[in-house]
Parts: structure tokens; C-alpha cells; sequence
């Protein structure tokens, strides 16, 4: 018999049980997409270093200005133009201008630019300002992007390409990023063919290893297929054994029957210390879950149907990947109106996968009630509704939380 | 002067002048994450190949078990026990039952299965059914996951790990997809630096070019740094040139103003025809924006300030490399509540990057209104909200699509 664990115990036992794999590499920022920050970044710089002009126009003192209009403009005097590149050596006087490009540097006793669209500029070395500045218009001030000291991203930060630009502007050419975790994934069971050959029999093709590592993919981990192997216990706790010695993770599917969740234990706990924390999760689909740990190394056994271990994977493997890279990959999740009624899961946690559509400008979601064994099913799913333990079930046109299985919508 | 294109027009002269870049190569399965199908996948098999049960029971005619239940059972003689990855050879005759394993194939005649849970085998070489089944119940029919025939994926497909699972099932171990697009970003500008220089006087680090390419890869693009090239007409000629002979894509970044960019419009029409086709759009931010296209390679010049650059990509350069690669690659919208009035934007589309955070139950968007050459607002922004060119501004508490920049939310 499975000793079922609800899925918050399962997450709590992640939680506890496992740690960040502290292994650091650096890499030059134009590989660091995606990544994961070691340490912290913070910055070490003003940025800008000098109160930078963001329009074209003329360097003031605010104050000069006041009072300012098209009907009556001011008249400043001016002194020498201010050149892209180069830092100002003289002091704005008062009531005097001083022109500026896009990015110049304004001059010490300058507070505010005026646009050069609100200005008219003389002959006698004077210009008009027909609008007041109040200080700080239009200016960049030295520090207001970022400042130096500040923490600029936390450690476990995962890189996006907006975050990329941030270390870029602060001359950040190489960046201690977190090494890929390594996962191993072992496919299991005797009617299990590789996908190359014609099923023989109720042969099925080794669907999950390709789903499980494409997903780890998408994470940035560097997995790999170690293949099928037989139905015997030596066996898989050789192979197992052997993954182990350059992976972090090890990943099992294919075995779908209690039976040989219950061989599986047997193996898992020869492997090291603790051995198996979790043994079957009251979750649907995905009862027969595995969790164990040997020594410092994770294994994830999932059941064996293919929307099962994708959902697994998704909310348990998430977790644990989540807990060993020290990182999050957080869930897009959209609002929408369901079409139908669920019934009751009887005191499991359940992941119903659905379909989403507009109607209107209504986001509706479609459950998708298939059998858990059809792989098509898997591909028409947009993501899925959470059904929570103690629900007695979700009524048709309630709004439910769609938790998105990536970017891509059809 | 900027002969100004809404975005609208831009998009459709993209739709109009760019064709899909028609590059095929064969990969194995485990490397198609992500890809691109270059033609439809077709199934050509059954999947299942033959009537399968879902559970462990009794294989029965669906009629047999009528008016059965737990009180008044049905009893049925046992005919050969089926065995896993073997075809039965015989046919269940009337009033007969056969044991079948999760995943075994049903004997001719029979239509449903009765879960093991429902039954009480007798000693006498029979069994009491206790609960009536409908026909097909607990059984997955030859062909319900995927039939021979049917076009399970159309070309531009983009694939997901499920859709990886699906081409497992059928046994596609290796699959034609579009070689990935070719991007080379260049920079301009006598005022960008490399990122590990120290910036003196007005000079700016290259961040756009950074930026870019690690969007370049999110989409699975090939992509290069060029470098940053001298703000010259001939230079920046034969530099574009070069770059075309093994690039689909030309990226511009760093000339942020209207001189340089009617510069490059020569510059772009000497290199190929038509020649430049949008030459400034009516987009906040983003206006000086460029597309060419020079015979078959397409150029894109994007504004100098960061989020301008990064906004116009992910609107206009996206929906060129949707074209080129015929897929699409669609955004992720979340309804969000504003917590401030945003004014009218005077006939220009805005794209107004907003942070989400929740309240209550309720996700509401802060509007960043910092001015857009802050790099650090990129960062902090979750997505963006669009508002049309010709509305009035949007009030505060109203409900509005955000588009979300990606999968990771802070």
C-alpha cells in the first residue's frame, strides 16, 4: 500500500530535505540567457555617472525660468554649447542657457533642460524660453537608474533578457551564474519500446522520457535519456547507481502499476540515505509518485501515463527543481469562466487540464475529461484548473484559475 | 522628416513584403524543443493500434452486464485470461468474461471492461459482476488518441513538450523543422562603448545589442553580436553588407536620433530593393523605427533609448520573425485593474510598461511612467499595456489586458 502524503506535505518535504546545489560557473553575459545568478549583483557605479540631458534643448536653472510663457518669454544669455562626449568644465551662471544634445552632460549650477521646441534662440547670443522648468525636467539624474551599493538582482535570480541589459549597463561582462542542473531520466517497465521501433502487441512507445526531457529543457537543464531498461530490480538499481555519478537528478517513468512503485521503493532505499520521502501523493492524476533522496542526489519517480507524469512533473518536479537550482519559475495564471461543472475528487488534490477559448471577450475554459492515458490530450491542454483537496467540486460559469503550461497558446 | 506608419500599417506591410524563409533540416526528436515544424505531421498509424483496457479487470460484452449490481450481481464464465503485449486470439462469446491487465487488448466481441474493483471471482471458473458497464467503458478505442490520417500538427507548428510526447506516441523519432532564422545586431553610434569599457564623458555602454540577442535566443534565433561600428555612412555600408551573407535578419540598435536614422534610410536603400518600406511609426515609444528589406534579407533599425529598443522588438520584430519563420509566437494576457489615471497619448499608439502586483484577490497594474531611456524600468516591468492611437487615456480602477513580457514573474 502506498503511504499517501498530500500534495502541501510533499512540498514541505522538498522543502526541508533538499538544498541548493552549490556549483557556480562563470559565463560572458551573451550566455548567460535564461541563467541563474550565483551571488548577488550589486551595483558597483552611478548609472548615469552625470546628470544626463534626455532632449535636445538648452541647460538652465530652473528657477531662471519661472514665470515663463510663449506670450512671455524669458531671455537667457548664453554660454558655450555643451558637446556630446564631453564633460562641461564651466559653471551655469545665472540667467544664462547653455545648449545641450540628447545624453549631454549638464554643466555644475544647471538643474533642468528646456526643450528646444520651447525655446527661440536669438542672434545677440541669447535664447528665449517660453515654458518654465521646474529642476529635474527633462534631466537624468546622476544615480537615478541605478545607484552604487544597490542590490541589484538577489541570488537565484533567473536572467531575462531585460535583466541582461541591466548588467550590460553596468559593464558586467562575465556573470557567475549557477551550473545547469544534471538530470538523468530512466524509462522502465517491460512493454516500454523505444519510439524508432512498431509496437508489438499492447507495446507502447517511450512517450514520457522525450516529454519529461523536453520540459527539462525549457528549464535549462542539462538532461539526458539514459534509455529503457528491464523490469528487474538489480538492473534498475545499477543503472540508477551509475546515473548517479554525474547527475543531480534522477527522473523514473514508465513503471505505472503499484506493484512496481513497491519493487521501486525496495531499490531506492538501497541507494542512500534517507531513501524514499514520499511514497504515492493524493493528487489526480499522479497517485503513484516517488520522491527520494540518496546521499545529495534527488529521484523523481513518475507514474506512467503520460498526462500524469507531465502534470506531475509540472507542479513536483517544478518544486524540486525549483528547490535544488535555488531559483523560481513562477506560473502565468489567467482568469477564466468554466463551461461545465467538475464533480468532487473525493479528498484529492486534482489538476484538470483545459482548453482555453474566447467567447466574446470571455476567457472560457473546457476541461478536458479524456482518460489519462491518451497522449493527445496532453497537446490540446492550454494548462490546468487546481482542484483543491477539500473542494466539493466547481459549478459551470465560476471563475477558476488557469495555470498556463507555457507561452505558447494556440 | 519621418514618413510615420501606424503600427498597424507596419504590420501589414510585414505581412505583405516578407515571406517565410523556406530552410529545412532533419533532427532527432530529443533536439525539437522549441523548433518549428517546416511541414504538417500526418499520423499514420492508429494510436492505440487495438482496443486497450485502462484498468485492471474483467473484459465483457458492455450488454451482459445490465441490471448487474452489488446486490442482485451477474455472474459470467471466465474464458483465457489476457496477457500483457499479447493478442488474444479467441472471441469472448456471450455471457463470458476474460481477466485483462491495465494496458491489454480486448478479444474480439468484447466492448467494455469491468474494473477489478466491481468483481468477486468465484472458484467455479466464473465471476460475479456487481456494476452494470456502458459499451466502451474503461476501454481506449483503436485510434481515440490519434487516428491514421489525421493531421495532428500544421506546419510553423511551434513545439511544445507535450507536442514532443505526441510525435514520441507516433513513432517520429526524427523530424524536418525550419533551420533556425540567422540575426546579426549591429551598433552604432560614436558614443556606445563596449560593456567592459568605462563609459568617459557622455559615452554609454552598447546594452541594446544585449538585450536583443538574448530575446533573439527566447525565440530560438541564431543570433551574433556584430559589434558597435563609427557612426559613418560607408562604414556602416559595407559593415551591413558583410553581415547579409549569413544573416536572414539585420538588427540596427544605438542611432537613437532622427539624423542618423535618415542617414541609414540612404545608406538601406543602397543595399537592395525595394529598399526601405517604414520609415518612423506612430509608437510611444519607438517612432524611429526602420524596416528594409534588401531583396531577401530584412533589416530592422530600432530606437537607441533601451525600453524604446526593447518594446519595438517585441512588437514589430517579433511580427517580422513570425513572418520569417511562419509561426507565431503568441502573447501571454493577463486582465489587470490600473491604479492610476494614464493620459491621452495625441494620436500615437502607446505601449506603457506596467508592474503587476496582487491586491486582495485582485491583480492590479502599476504604470511605470519613467522616462524611457532608464534601463532599470525594463527590468522591473512585468509586460505592457497598449493603448490605442485613438483613445482618450484610460482611468484609473479600469480594467485592462496586460501583456505579459514573459513566463518570469518577479
Amino acid at each position: 500500500m502506498l503511504n499517501v502524503k498530500t500534495v502541501q506535505e510533499t512540498l514541505d518535504i522538498i522543502q526541508n530535505e533538499f538544498e541548493r546545489i552549490e556549483e557556480r560557473e562563470v559565463l560572458p553575459l551573451e550566455k548567460c540567457m535564461g541563467r541563474i545568478l550565483f551571488e548577488p549583483i550589486v551595483c558597483s557605479q552611478n548609472i548615469p555617472s552625470f546628470n544626463r540631458s534626455s532632449v535636445d534643448g538648452y541647460a538652465v536653472r530652473a528657477k531662471d525660468t519661472y514665470g515663463s510663457s510663449d506670450s512671455i518669454p524669458v531671455e537667457l544669455r548664453l554660454m558655450e554649447a555643451i558637446k556630446m562626449g564631453i564633460s562641461p568644465t564651466f559653471t551655469l551662471k545665472a540667467n544664462h542657457a547653455s545648449a545641450i544634445p540628447t545624453g549631454g552632460e549638464l554643466p555644475a549650477g544647471a538643474d533642468a533642460v528646456v526643450m528646444v521646441e520651447y525655446t527661440e534662440e536669438l542672434n545677440e547670443g541669447s535664447v528665449f524660453i517660453q515654458k518654465a522648468a521646474a529642476p529635474g525636467n527633462d534631466v537624468i539624474l546622476k544615480g537615478d537608474d541605478l545607484h552604487e551599493g544597490q542590490v541589484v538582482f538577489p541570488s537565484g535570480t533567473r536572467l531575462r533578457s531585460q535583466d541582461i541589459g541591466v548588467l550590460a549597463a553596468m559593464g558586467v561582462a562575465d556573470v557567475g551564474v549557477l551550473k545547469p542542473l544534471r538530470m538523468a531520466i530512466l524509462s522502465t517497465g517491460d512493454e516500454i519500446v523505444e519510439i524508432s521501433a512498431t509496437p508489438v502487441g499492447s507495446q507502447v512507445r517511450d512517450v514520457n522520457a522525450y516529454v519529461i526531457l523536453a520540459e527539462a529543457q525549457r528549464m535549462g537543464i542539462q538532461a539526458r535519456r539514459i534509455g529503457i531498461v528491464r523490469d528487474d530490480e538489480e538492473t534498475i538499481y545499477q543503472t540508477i547507481k551509475t546515473a548517479m555519478e554525474d547527475a543531480d537528478i534522477i527522473v523514473l517513468s514508465g513503471g505505472s502499476s503499484v506493484g512496481l512503485m513497491d519493487r521501486s521503493l525496495e531499490v531506492l532505499n538501497r541507494l542512500g540515505k534517507p531513501g524514499v520521502l514520499v511514497h504515492g501523493i493524493a493528487v489526480k492524476p499522479g497517485k503513484p509518485t516517488l520522491i527520494a533522496r540518496a546521499n545529495q542526489k534527488a529521484i523523481l519517480g513518475l507514474p506512467g501515463h503520460p498526462a500524469s507524469a507531465f502534470t506531475i512533473f509540472r507542479v513536483i518536479g517544478k518544486a524540486l527543481i525549483e528547490r535544488l537550482s535555488g531559483t523560481s519559475f513562477p506560473d502565468t495564471i489567467v482568469q477564466a469562466k468554466l463551461s461545465v461543472n467538475i464533480p468532487s475528487n473525493h479528498g484529492r488534490e486534482e489538476y484538470m487540464p483545459v482548453k482555453l477559448r474566447k467567447e466574446n471577450e470571455t476567457l472560457i475554459a473546457d476541461p478536458l475529461f479524456g482518460k489519462s492515458g491518451l497522449i493527445s490530450l496532453l497537446s490540446m491542454a492550454d494548462g490546468y484548473v487546481r482542484i483543491k483537496r477539500e473542494s466539493e467540486g466547481l459549478t459551470r460559469d465560476a471563475w477558476v484559475d488557469v495555470t498556463l503550461f507555457d507561452e505558447v497558446k494556440r
